[in-house]
């Protein structure tokens, strides 16, 4: 059964009354998050219910040992793991003597909110604890966007019932286990436990990465909102270090303490001085208090709903469903630094290990590009451009040679870390994306620039590989690219996937294409990449004879091209013949029933024809998704939003609307049961294309030009979106009857809606 | 590098000098077994260097809890695997009081020899201990055929240069630990320790199949060979039962400890009878005596010998392996118990888990059938008779209905232990093979009475299966099977393997042929058979609609078959234009390129071209040969030999000769640096059908009728191989010139040599 517990709203996530049996859900989806750090939203007090604890600092992971059935040749020996780091947000509160935890208390009038308008999380309850005192707690938290390091916590207990001893132990714990681990190893050697007045560090580092980190905390209290001291009892274990306070309140009081705390890194610090820098963080932070803290907070959530909102009337559920996906996904990446990516499950959990997949290139770099300064998705590509060498290095371990590189998989260093052949070695077409996001970029910002200073080099080691990848076939007389997997996963290891082919033969022509132009108008930037790359003009001739004559599978009888070799001897039943008693197929086949059906997982051909739209005839476009979407289960969460955008572009707005709905509300709603493991981060990207692409028909092709083709579901009233385009910052209205463009800054903007060109001034409407 | 220290010998296995380096490798080669149970070659005393303790039993497993990187569906959840029993070949050995340990002595006139003929193995050395006493030890340690409970070890130690004690510690330890686990949890429970007067027991059970085994020993001294007694002390441990006796001997005197030992298992007991019935044991082997039991042993092993030896003259090494062959085969499996088969190493060490592989059917069968009375080849049949239902319910769970049947890749106890989803879920020729057991076991034997009591039950589940496997190609207008990985595993997934849908189609046109042969001779079996499976005519005609329109990929351009759809796209590059760096490949390249390129592991068409040879013309031999031959890169100890057979019978005999070569001494000289890991049992009857099949000719077809076409390598003066055949014991001669028949019975039999029919009878001599 899914879950229907999160109380509609438009600008908060809400739950409301107590169930054990949500906790793990909620501590998902209430998860709170600025990009840098972030963490699950588990209780500040103890509790001795089901419960996942999780917190993340991006960046610093761990490789974790590969455990395999059996080895294969080329597997990487490591899996690099998101690492649960120490715990900074514990309170174990004494009432009266007595440990509160929720899972022992009669809980009452519970609340919990995540304020996405804001940027924080809070709870509110009473509670009786088992020797009858009554207490009413709220506690408020957030990660700071500002100070990226700092996390500040609200917890008020009122003696709703008894005068007496409220125990406040802040504490601070490194001795944390990875819910994910292969053989149950500790990822964190403890180097120094330091205490101090009223605050406290625990320096740590990470095994064989040696990450180090040091995490601190300040309090300070009040009563009844005025500021007490209270005395200290210091305990120190060898992972752990806790702050004892014991403040007495009379029956009706209010007791609050207000945490705050620190992350500082080595990626970021000098090792030496890490634990000062934590410890003048929570200082600043505490001089500041929490209310300035929380002001500036919500000053920078602001910010970035200025260009990021999406509004939509008339349906409730779509506005918090739309607003969750675009908080969470500036939650868990805020674009500020190169070395970070879009991990699948952001700060909400631990599974799928690495951080970076190629839903960056394909689903996310729209979102960050439209909804930020340019300079974010910039980063993403530099990511990549970064790793280059750690691609290259890859390529050369299965085979290849002379510079040609193959991105990895899934990746925290640039470094492979998966391991399953049929995807790890064959699901090659991530490296197709690497190119498509650049090409991306540079249509929709125009900064050609960078492609000479940081892409081209980028594309020559993607152009080698896809080149020698390819051979030639003397059969077919045609080049053809063997035993890949495409983005469809429900087949492996299959010859000339439509999607890989095209992407191969597109990733040679547009590489040279950018060769040519940089030639003519980055002279020095040419003679620089070629000189390090060590390409001759031969060498690029020898590439486009493969791009000239690659084999693409084509059937004449149903006009359409074909998966790949020998898709025609499947026996094509459609979805809509599949008893529901047999959905979703990977739950309820075997692996080899699901490989030799016709069912599809995600768009494959129809992703090709998604990301280069602009070649293809609309007729083509619905010859293709009429012959593909019917057979095609869309159990991958990337999968309805390609599906969406391509429906709506076709006029087949219902299709589109119900294509929607699978995946904006996935976590919310879960869908799959399985939110108590982290958000699918990465796939709210696809449902806000689904929204922005999809509904506001909003594409920028190679031309630079802006399209867009609005129409919105029956369902809703009115809607609309803002994009940042070229450092302007465009809203889109579309109602029943209109659509409106406001551009803020001085500068003409050229727009094709509807096939007209316009020009864009300052507050410019257009009735469609 | 390989290893060459093994000694030729006509019929032993012998290791002169004492390398610590080789004694992994030795412990695997001169292993000892009796069908029933086994053990490595294990040093008695203690050594503290490098060593892999392995002793097992026969039919006694665990299910190890599956280790994989990613789960698919229809994954077993456990693999269940041979297991390491209880250790009843230790002595603890004291001199003077030092510990007696090989690793820290001064080693002299090592020797250590496997003898084949009468089934025992031996060692002899000088050594000089730390303290500076000297001793000389000869041992002998075998497991008895007739017996097949008991183990009998005598150890001698000679006090060369000193007078003083030594002291022999026999003991039982149940405290193994399986050296292959996936979690490294420990197997067995211990129930009982028993103590007695100069005996002892451990009553342990498996944990999860809880089988029970009662381990014991016996033991008794003698001084200059006579027999003396000795003070027990008994040192009695939570897993292990020791019992101290300390010698005084003169210098010059030989002292000796004789150790009986006993398995007694739940398989054959009640379990509240296991440990008497293992006492019991221990002292009727020990009333007989050493070397009373070594006569029987030594009678047992001639008469196997009978009809199974094979004698090469002029080439001692040849001689060696294909003895060794046979010995370990002897070892592995004696055919009396229908619960048993023959594990990929069997007693020899522990890699690949469970017993049973289709090796059984395709290489092992023919073997037996050869060499011993027909019901042990008729128990191996009834093996996977007994299996059925297992069978049934691992198709089912693979969803397939109506009774089909597949038959698992790896198993123990007829439930799949195997998870790798391109072999467990696809490599489904290997229910070809077990059809193909009992056709050739049939035509062998012409005991077709097998078919109608137990044979057709399977044929039909097995025939249902490959119906609902294939699927109607509406493309190709035939029927096609999709996904799946033939004996070449370095193809995976593929569609149309020509092996697998050659099978198919055989498999289903041969039960149907058996269903109306037995319908016609057997009526009481049919109406009993059909009733059981609930089979109709009609649903026989749905079979013949799939066996009668086959689809197999065929290319017009080179005449052959191809191994699968899409065999043309890959480059063809024969083995021989592969630099030697990069070999085996199954090493050098990562597993994406192994399986684009178009490198055949093992016989794959040629497989299929091998079971039929009947059916193809030479010349459609020559030219498949002559196809896959030179890209096939033999990386399977299963490959050779199947080559070697048809290069003889295209007569190619250089070629039959590399070929059989690279099989014959895999172990003895370990070419693929793995021997310490165990012996490749099952393709040591691989290099039997080499010798016999290939060399010898000697093939019986449908007809029944056994053909013979002598040759043989130009490197061996003469050879010599017995058979059984239909209780005949016929000998072939065949030296440069001629070939002689010997048939020991009254019955004529017809042969057919060099295409003239030939009655047999008693001592018939043919000059070719």
């Amino acid at each position: 059964m899914n879950k229907n517990y999160i109380v509609p709203s438009e600008w908060s996530i809400i739950e409301n009354g107590f169930d054990a049996d949500n906790v793990e859900a909620s501590e998902s989806l209430f998860s709170i998050g600025n990009g840098s750090m972030g963490q699950r939203a588990n209780f500040e007090e103890d509790y001795s219910g089901k419960t996942f604890q999780g917190s993340y600092i991006g960046g610093i992971y761990y490789p974790d040992k590969t455990r395999v059935g059996w080895w294969k040749n080329g597997y990487p020996e490591y899996f690099a793991k998101v690492l649960n780091a120490p715990n900074w947000i514990g309170i174990h509160i004494k009432i009266n003597g007595t440990t509160f935890d929720l899972n022992t208390c009669k809980i009452s009038d519970f609340k919990r909110e995540l304020n996405m308008k804001e940027g924080w999380l809070s709870r509110s309850f009473t509670a009786e604890i088992p020797s009858g005192e009554k207490v009413e707690v709220t506690t408020k938290r957030f990660v700071s966007v500002e100070i990226n390091e700092v996390g500040a916590i609200e917890y008020s207990v009122k003696a709703v019932n008894f005068s007496g001893a409220i125990e406040f132990a802040p504490y601070v714990d490194s001795g944390i286990m990875n819910e994910d681990t292969n053989y149950d190893e500790f990822f964190w050697e403890i180097l120094e436990v330091i205490d101090g007045d009223n605050n406290a560090c625990i320096l740590s580092k990470t095994l064989k990465t040696e990450f180090h980190v040091a995490t601190a905390m300040q309090v300070s209290f009040a009563i009844n909102n005025k500021e007490v001291s209270a005395t200290k009892e210091t305990s120190k274990e060898e992972k752990k270090i806790t702050h004892t306070y014991k403040l007495q309140v009379l029956e009706g009081d209010v007791a609050t303490i207000y945490k705050y705390a620190s992350y500082t890194s080595s990626m970021n610090y000098e090792i030496a001085d890490l634990v000062e820098a934590s410890f003048l963080n929570v200082e600043k932070a505490a001089n500041l208090g929490f209310n300035a803290l929380l002001a500036s907070q919500i000053k920078s959530w602001d910010e970035i709903w200025k260009t990021a909102d999406i509004v939509i009337e008339g349906d409730v559920k779509a506005q918090q469903g739309i607003r969750f996906n675009i908080f969470q996904l500036n939650q868990t990446y805020m674009g500020t630094d190169a070395r970070l990516n879009i991990g699948p499950k952001g700060f909400t959990g631990e599974k799928y290990g690495g951080s970076t997949y190629w839903d960056t290139e394909a689903y996310c770099i729209p979102f960050y590009m439209a909804t930020k300064d340019q300079s974010v998705a910039k980063n993403l590509l530099k990511y990549r451009y970064n790793q280059l060498d750690k691609a290259i290095e890859n390529a050369e371990k299965l085979g290849f040679t002379n510079g040609a590189a193959l991105y990895p998989m899934v990746t925290m260093n640039g470094e492979e870390c998966h391991n399953e052949w049929e995807i790890t070695f064959e699901e090659i077409h991530r490296n197709g994306a690497m190119i498509y996001g650049i090409y991306n970029y540079v249509n929709y910002t125009q900064d050609f620039a960078y492609i000479p200073e940081f892409g081209l080099e980028v594309m020559i080691a993607i152009a080698r590989f896809w080149h020698q990848r390819a051979n030639y076939s003397a059969a077919k007389d045609k080049y053809v690219i063997l035993g890949v997997t495409g983005p469809n996963e429900y087949e492996n290891n299959i010859n000339n996937n439509y999607y890989t082919n095209y992407l191969a033969k597109w990733c040679i022509e547009y590489t040279v294409e950018c060769l040519n132009k940089v030639k003519e108008d980055y002279k020095e930037d040419f003679d620089r990449v070629i000189e390090k790359a060590n390409l001759t003009a031969e060498e690029t001739y020898e590439w486009l004879k493969v791009s000239d004559n690659m084999y693409f599978p084509y059937s004449e009888e149903h006009n359409v091209y074909l998966q790949q070799d020998g898709f025609l001897d499947k026996e094509l039943i459609p979805t809509d013949k599949l008893e529901a008693s047999q959905r979703p197929i990977n739950q309820k086949w075997s692996w080899d029933r699901i490989l030799r059906s016709c069912y599809i997982k995600q768009a494959d051909t129809l992703q090709g024809m998604y990301l280069f739209e602009d070649r293809f005839s609309k007729e083509e476009l619905e010859r293709h998704f009429d012959f593909y979407e019917p057979i095609t289960v869309h159990e991958s969460s990337l999968s309805p939003c390609v599906h969406s955008i391509l429906a709506a572009s076709i006029d087949r707005m219902p299709k589109a609307y119900e294509m929607y709905l699978r995946t904006s509300r996935l976590d919310l709603d879960d869908y799959n049961h399985e939110v108590h493991e982290g958000c699918h981060i990465t796939s709210m990207a696809g449902t806000w294309m689904a929204v922005v692409q999809g509904f506001g028909g909003m594409r920028v092709w190679q031309d630079g030009i802006l399209a867009f083709n609005p129409q919105i579901p029956e369902e809703w009233k009115s809607y609309s979106f803002t994009i940042n385009f070229r450092g302007n910052t465009i809203k889109v209205y579309k109602s029943q009857t209109e659509c409106k463009f406001f551009n803020e800054s001085e500068n003409e903007i050229k727009l094709i809606v509807d096939n007209k060109e316009i020009i864009l001034t300052p507050s410019v409407e257009v009735v469609l």
